[in-house]
């Protein structure tokens, strides 16, 4: 029988792009020396699915051969239902660590709470499964993930050596979309506020109805020198550490002394 | 000119079940009287899409006369959707507070990050406006609104005769399904780690192709007399405080000493 310190690491594969995307697949190839990687990922595009589950519709998953030897399915749900998917349909147990990503395009500040991406890796550590989600400043199908391969294998090695793991652990880790050389580090970070002030682009249908496409400009609120934004502006790696714990604890204080409601 | 403080505030309500939902008409009846109310709801249940927005199909909305004199859109988007069509095209500023629900069936505990309902309270918070999620703990179509308004209406006028608002304030109110005498009062809560246990229900479809059913049970891991499963299993309305900084700072502190990505 193996020793538990030799048995490789079961890594579970996600994203919110879809299962047939380059950042999936980079995500993959950056990892799979490190563990027993296991994939399993949307069907189709799901950005911006925040923490959407399936409920009203049943769910599909289908085997594919698109990482070599590599288990992998697709999905018809969302990037939070491929993860309870794969715990309770696929590996009938917890992986050791979920990884999600990479996503073409940012998720720092309050792109998290949007984040098909971040809420997959958020689900897994809702499960208490340690996780990380990672994303590429560049929204492009065809962006260089050369450099973010190197920087996921970093992150995600020394997690792993970790003797003990907390299982709740999630990582928000975002990528500067340029050269590798040109990287200047690696910062712990706090998400910052910033985030997209909205427009809703009108147009007329061809029977002459109204329809929007949503639509923004993204503005950073934040004058902190310890947010992701800040960091990724000066070319490093920003790394969150993120929390399901919503509670505002200070407000809880706040509204306790003050009997509001009493 | 009148007075600012005699100026009625705007209300923007909305809510996950959709916008002809019994829940929804109790929270407009709750505080029609406490300011210029406008609802802007999904024309389709919407529970479960947590903070989903629409990207890669455009919006559409439609006036709708469902509560009387009461200034009320459908949208086909999803509940953070509507907050931001309300915003941009609908009210064209920002309303004085956002009320979401009342939702059928309870939104406590881990619940906040899949909810439709607390996501468009969220989304508003985000934005600036304070902003309440409503929940009845009965998910029936015809249950029984009537106690949920007299607490709604409690919680509301108290949100609204502070001098001074926190803009980017932010309560998940759930309300026990009991009679109103029966409700004990009021308590300020944490959000306790409860969650589904879940289990996916197998089928095969007349193809003999297997599809499956998200379903779970509910489980509290949360020993903690602060939390909100602990106060409404007492038959209190818990009020929890929330806050979209996922950052987890206590485990900041811990990665920026241990030099872990140096």
């Amino acid at each position: 029988m193996a020793k538990k310190n030799t048995t490789k690491p079961i890594i579970l594969i996600t994203n919110d792009d879809d299962i047939t995307s380059p950042g999936i697949r980079s995500l993959v190839e950056a990892v799979k020396d490190l563990g027993k990687v296991v994939v399993v990922a949307p069907d189709k595009p799901q950005s911006g699915m925040g923490h959407a589950i399936t409920i009203g519709s049943p769910l599909r998953m289908n085997r594919m051969h698109l990482f070599g030897e590599i288990e992998a399915w697709q999905t018809s749900g969302t990037p939070v239902d491929c993860v309870k998917l794969a715990v309770d349909k696929i590996l009938h147990r917890k992986p050791d660590i979920c990884l999600s990503g990479i996503n073409h395009g940012a998720n720092h500040s309050i792109n998290v709470i949007y984040s098909g991406t971040m809420s997959a890796a958020m689900e897994a550590s809702i499960e208490g499964i340690p996780s990380i989600g990672f994303s590429l400043l560049d929204y492009r199908y065809d962006a260089d993930f050369e450099p973010s391969k190197k920087i996921v294998h970093q992150v995600v090695s020394s997690i792993l050596q970790q003797k003990k793991l907390d299982k709740h652990l999630l990582l928000n880790v975002n990528i500067p979309a340029v050269p590798y050389k040109e990287i200047k580090g690696i910062k712990i970070c706090k998400q910052a506020y910033a985030k997209y002030e909205e427009e809703f682009d009108e147009r007329l249908d061809p029977q002459g109805k109204k329809y929007f496409w949503l639509t923004g400009e993204f503005k950073n609120f934040d004058k902190a020198k310890d947010s992701d934004v800040w960091a990724l502006q000066r070319n490093y790696v920003s790394v969150v550490p993120v929390q399901f714990d919503l509670t505002n604890y200070i407000l809880k204080k706040q509204l306790e002394k003050s009997k509001l409601f009493r």
